[in-house]
């Protein structure tokens, strides 16, 4: 399991039937998609796959889905996302239950928080459960970046594996792949993975690679090999079918349109039945279904 | 229970034991203390209540414990705190189940949001439950703060019944009370409570109020008298007193201090056994805790 | 000059001509205006006389004019806005010479500061020219708070004489206000004016008392004495008139909007000539205009 | 002149002496220390130097000594930075007199404004002054970062000839630079320099330039020639020395330490007389100077 923490690691879409329960049949072939697609590793309730919007039933029994169809052919990688210690701490002992190779916690939110009690919640949640801890630094939705003072000292003492960093911040990621200690670094960002390879970015967590999961495996192999100027095409290509996610602009909130287009680009390339997304996120109508489409088929998807 | 969003609400403190497990006797003396103490209400599971470090079993168990206590003296309000719409919902059939006389809901966090999002979100958990439900403003830990045009809407159509602000916006509060609409609003601050009533809000919600509930309604019914000076003079006894929330400052966030030292007060005035805080807040050490005691002393508690 | 920090100071516009230039006659009848309109002081080259837009020598002649009309029967107060210590000097010596009766400064802005930084900032103005100093706290503008201690200070210590308090911070006005310091504050609040008093502060700074300078004596009269509900009502007056700032929403920046109905309101007062702003601001159009004055004529000012 | 925006064009330092007047005698040693290190253009007046905290005087005199320096040898940029249009159009006057071969504006700031305002903004500058227009990028000075459409359009018609990004935003500036429309880019970053490059920049304003011109150099020609990964070693070299603006953290302000250690840094390789910074920012102390030195030997600049 070199690959843990590393290669093409897609947040996998949470597939819903249109009365918005959990589409078993379609997240099976969704996650059978993404490993003959080549990825590395799947990560099931993160952002992408609307763990914010799932009840807890819901999270515990995608996770169970994917590891089923995994089978150990790759890991399987379960954000345990919730306000605080002892709740993150209840969704780990959960996940470890479904069949989690690993864990990906974020710092507290909601509740007002201060980073000197970071080191804490993370070394509460590795003492409780004993799997492989990726530290998840994503200030959008929490509010707070994780130092990198913070993230050097939790992987020298063994607390956390890896750094899933999706905080937009390139100077702190060098930061980290540039210092003496050997953290391994995701990246979470579609359009820029490219450039976190150049830095040293062990790997990709893109949510576009849901739809299009050879593109990131033809960009993260042209890395690998030092070809950067093929990487840098195939994160052209990339970054403009990326534009679907905007195809809601000005009707919705960026994650609704986002969370809609990957759906219906899965949809689109027969993947998954529908692309209903979770309250209160507002659905694409037929016009927006549509562009994303057309892009998809620019970018020889369809 | 026309007092139902009026009055003085105090966000209940959840006493814990030193291994963290709800403190029951303790949460028994609190609510018995604050109904003595003139409460119009009680707020669980609220913010105060450490509601965001509170397992499912143990919010919902909190509210047990403090209905059987109340069995019909005062209202008791159940904060439903989580990220989305499923998840609220999920909260507010358990806390219907568990005694609450109403909800309180704040606009979703973490998973990125959008205004336009937030009608849907406050229909759809008024649909789910039916009880009374309030909007819980509260900017600094969802990331948003909830348009004035948004709660008037609301509040017309039937979905919210009141407003809990903890915004800060006193001319957002103020837009709202001088509206045609008869919005009911609490004011979540313990330091402006005044001010909140000078501009026609009908309750207030302090934390503070667990450690001195009857200096809270001393204020309150110096403003239904109209006695602004009297209600000054009260507040500017209560803003010396809410002094005990920095007494951890420089060490932990000031959240970490502030349960701290309101549990403390607590301890301090015997009403529970220990000030025990949740993980991953920094516990207040001895110098902290005596200070908190030499406050209180002051402010003639003890 | 008793009154040098307390009353109405409103900041006086700054009329231009069609091309752009200083209209001088618009000033000094505006200037007059106000002074008969029972002002306390006038404050000009502040935000609302659109400072950031004038270049200095249209700033210095501003001060001369309004001066000149004054002649001592109120202080003239001079803003003198820049990006540094080194820089509000110039302003500072150039707007003694022109006839300022006191000086009002910002913290630094543009170049990255800290507020370790603005105790020598304050101290160096004041040592260089020898007027009273006047403390302008406007966060949104310069990007940072005017920290509470400092404050308290710089007055203790004798560099500063008063806090213009534009901060939004009703809890912070209220800790200088309660201090064992005695602090004079101004609010720059149109909209709670009347809470800035009830809490202690010494006078007001607003921009609508340009357009209905006697409404802001009748409140701060009613303050005087201790008639809160004459003067609340008074500002819910205000605040219906103060909806004139609106009227470009959609169309331009809301300073663009607020400019433009502050001077369209003294036009239709017959006050001054025309309703020009500055580069690059966005003027109102026709529709917007008699919205304004459709305001005005509901307030009674027409 | 085809590399006016291409190339390495430094934020030249304003060295000052003890009394914090301008330095001339330091300021030619330094451009022509520049100039001899074959850097492509200097930037005068600049953040890095100090343009916040020169008066228009200081402003303009740098500009004529260092143009004077260069004689032609290498385009001078002028930073014509202020708070509005018609302020900025006085220094773009005085610019051009002075001996400017381009300028560079920001967006307004300290005043209120908002992004509709700003193409006015650019055009009304473009039409007063006949000199090429760099649209200088810097949201963390002036609260707003210049839209992506906005600089296309504005580069369309000719109203820009480049922009100087400083946003941070590289996602922002790939999506610049992948357009159709052929912008140019320089980077105002230190750090991430080979990256912008690699996607496609035309040239770098590092402030670190002042002390290690070299270094730039040999990155810069080092991506030119596409072998990136001697670009990414020099920039490892450059990032470890960029550390000498961390000296005075924790006693100062960052901007204060950054601008202290790159004069230090210029006084240890002899190239300026003194390490003096402008008002308000605090001076390194001997500890923090022998720290910068340290650093610059460890870089063999000593």
């Amino acid at each position: 399991m070199t690959q843990l923490y590393g290669g093409v690691v897609p947040p996998v879409c949470t597939p819903l039937t249109p009365e918005r329960e959990l589409d078993v049949p379609s997240l099976e072939r969704l996650a059978a998609f993404l490993i003959e697609g080549g990825m590395h590793a799947l990560f099931v309730t993160g952002s992408t796959g609307e763990v914010a919007y799932l009840p807890d039933e819901t999270r515990y029994r995608v996770l169970e889905v994917v590891a089923g169809v995994s089978s150990g052919q790759v890991p399987v990688l379960a954000g345990v996302i919730d306000t605080t210690t002892p709740r993150v701490i209840e969704h780990a002992k959960a996940a470890k239950a479904a069949g989690a190779d690993a864990l990906v916690a974020t710092a507290p939110f909601y509740a007002p928080t201060d980073p000197v009690e970071f080191p804490g919640h993370f070394r509460a949640i590795r003492a409780a459960v004993d799997l492989p801890l990726i530290a998840y630094d994503i200030p959008v939705s929490v509010g707070h970046k994780l130092p990198t003072d913070l993230l050097l000292t939790l992987t020298q003492d063994g607390t956390i594996d890896a750094v899933k960093d999706s905080s937009g911040d390139l100077d702190g990621l060098r930061a980290l792949l540039e210092s003496d200690v050997p953290v391994r670094c995701l990246t979470g960002s579609e359009v820029l993975a490219d450039v976190a390879l150049f830095l040293g970015s062990h790997g990709l967590v893109p949510g576009l690679g849901n739809v299009d999961p050879h593109g990131y495996v033809r960009l993260y192999e042209a890395a690998l090999r030092g070809d950067w100027d093929a990487a840098k095409t195939e994160q052209q290509r990339l970054r403009k079918l990326f534009r679907i996610i905007f195809v809601g602009d000005g009707r919705m909130g960026r994650y609704s349109s986002a969370m809609g287009a990957f759906k219906e680009g899965l949809v689109a390339r027969g993947v998954i039945a529908g692309g209903t997304t979770s309250h209160p996120m507002i659905p694409l109508d037929d016009t927006e279904r549509a562009s994303v489409r057309s892009h998809l088929a620019e970018a020889g998807l369809l």
